[in-house]
């Protein structure tokens, strides 16, 4: 079975999976919050797991609110920027034509209280151009309530330049936000040296627990809380903490540390697999070519051929692969991320996602990689003659 | 080792524990809602969970949303019933004096907002008199946006008439929502029998996971949601669902059911206990000791001994009580739930929160209350031979 749907999901990294095990073997289970030493042991527990996070992270211990995943995150981010914030004075809220549903959705939420999303385009390779944010920003200057542009995204895997656009808004008194949820746990991130305000992660990214989290905040004291109660997390995120699973944030994202050499290697796989598809089938077309994008994402498209048959002759053949995002995976239609990169509807709807990880098999003889290629030009054969009749 | 901090947070049930152990072995592990069929597996194994959950808690399937916990699921609620409330129609939302932070501080936080918020008499076992209510329904008929009673509470363990008080809500056309996170996992609830509106829950009360929740809505229309993004959960609960938790719901719920014979068995070892207790040590008093109380919880007051020196005692010879709400554990007063029970402060600040579960040692010769008894009678014998000098 090769698992190649990193982006939508990781299955549970080697470490965790061991963690875990063991962790639910011996406990302690408690209340992290209860005064009894089995409580101050899972606090305990759960604190060292945040300053591994938090270095890891290259954050300090009080940027770090362990949530549910970036959803929350996000609304969290919205929220404390915009409710106190005059939709007179600063009504612009500029997000990125390629945001995740979690910003997108969140951000035009706002536009009931008076605020008015801008779009930042992307060019034809999926990226952001700092020349077109800056004239913008140049526009509207001083109405500009805050700034959301993902670290990378998550459908076709291009890189954005999410630390320039943080430093033009500290330089604009901008608050910024970027969605990390698909860089984190892909590639070294370092929140401090971000310049970001805000930034947001999901667990079940990169190997750890699904329904974990965590939001970055520069300043906690800007982070206004949407769950009331309890005051866990220094009043910023009520709710008992979910301590089994922030403990597998450390985990997964100390085993990416370990095993971050395997980025260069996974980095060269995929190359070395788009030359080859590229070359058997020169048709072929991967979103973002020629641009920065995640070492283990590739978006390919065959004009003419749809996406979904493609992905069930791979399941057929144990691989299992997107057409698109895991959200709108059940939508034969082109994706609102691939429209915002003007890819016409014959290729847009003809796309594959193939994400791998540096938890893939790389090795050179018989890697993941290898075997996607192999079946695709079984594939691709078969679909094209079918086509043929 | 005695774990009696049931209230506070359960450890993994028995059957939790070993499902997981086999779950994390075996997989699968993809994002529930991508169209491969490993993520159609982890749906349909999580909408497997729902139906399990549905059945065990008397609800329909679609009226089950999965979250994070009681405190996601309380702030649902306030959001739904009262982001299209008017203020100035409906200006009053009724909850009892003793509930939970998350009900009480997100009540509060919509005096902001111009609504009003009155509280609900308990008498002094704790209890809320129907009469009282129906009082005051009487005098603000046609003006209450909501009410909101615990089905029981956490500290005192005092079980609420919150049925009762969702029918006069249904015949007056008041919606009417029920914390029931300490009452779900320790006894048998049945949602479409209690006529309310909406409930919570959370999973690490009953153990299942900490960090899983549910949701429960009489009309899912009803639901207005506070994570916006992907949809998931019919669009009443967007990020990715946490399928690993959400089947521990069931696992709990599931293994729940299937020991409930030793609810009768509980309560009779706790009956038997405190008469131990009273007949030692005439002076001890039992918060809500006349009234119908949690199966497993005694909240035990030695006037004028220190709750925090008892329990610190007991952790000694390694039983873990608490001396409050696991969220004020750390705080040496009596409690606001003590207090709107007019318990005065030299009984307030002696007591022990003694909650045990159906999953607890309650074999006759050699049970966990047997001894918890030895333990509390040699203890009191100390502490107040120290208080002598």
């Amino acid at each position: 079975m090769i698992y190649a749907d990193y982006n939508g999901s990781a299955p549970l990294s080697t470490a965790v999976k061991e963690y875990l095990i063991h962790r639910i073997n011996t406990g302690p289970f408690a209340n992290p919050n209860s005064s009894h030493h089995l409580g101050a042991k899972t606090m305990l527990g759960m604190n060292n797991a945040r300053k591994i996070c938090a270095q890891h992270l290259g954050a300090r211990e009080d940027q770090i609110i362990f949530n549910s995943g970036s959803t929350e995150g996000t609304t969290t981010v919205f929220h404390s920027l915009l409710s106190e914030a005059s939709a007179t004075k600063t009504p612009y809220i500029f997000i990125s034509n390629i945001e995740h549903p979690a910003t997108h959705t969140t951000a035009l939420s706002y536009e009931k209280q008076g605020f008015k999303v801008k779009f930042i385009p992307v060019n034809e390779n999926g990226a952001i151009q700092i020349s077109v944010f800056e004239q913008m920003v140049k526009e509207y200057r001083g109405q500009i309530a805050m700034a959301a542009v993902m670290a990378s995204n998550n459908e076709t895997g291009v890189l954005q330049p999410f630390e320039k656009i943080a430093l033009i808004c500290k330089d604009e008194k901008i608050p910024s936000f970027s969605d990390t949820t698909q860089y984190v746990g892909k590639l070294p991130f370092d929140f401090q040296k971000s310049q970001l305000d805000f930034a947001v992660l999901s667990g079940h990214k990169f190997g750890a627990m699904v329904g974990t989290g965590i939001l970055l905040a520069r300043d906690y004291r800007q982070v206004k809380p949407i769950l009331l109660g309890g005051g866990q997390e220094r009043n910023l995120r009520s709710g008992t903490q979910n301590y089994l699973g922030n403990e597998t944030l450390a985990v997964a994202l100390d085993a990416f540390a370990k095993k971050s050499n395997r980025i260069e290697i996974l980095k060269h796989k995929k190359n070395d697999f788009e030359k080859k598809i590229k070359a058997a089938f020169p048709s072929v077309k991967i979103i973002g070519e020629t641009v920065a994008r995640l070492p283990g994402t590739t978006y390919l498209a065959y004009p003419k051929l749809f996406g979904q048959a493609i992905q069930i002759e791979l399941e057929s053949r144990d691989i299992f692969v997107s057409t698109s995002a895991a959200c709108s995976d059940d939508k034969p239609i082109t994706s609102r991320v691939l429209k915002a990169m003007k890819v016409d509807d014959a290729t847009g709807r003809g796309g594959i996602r193939i994400s791998l990880s540096i938890e893939s098999n790389l090795e050179d003889s018989d890697s993941d990689y290898d075997k996607i290629y192999l079946a695709l030009k079984d594939i691709y054969h078969k679909l094209l003659k079918i086509n043929c009749f």
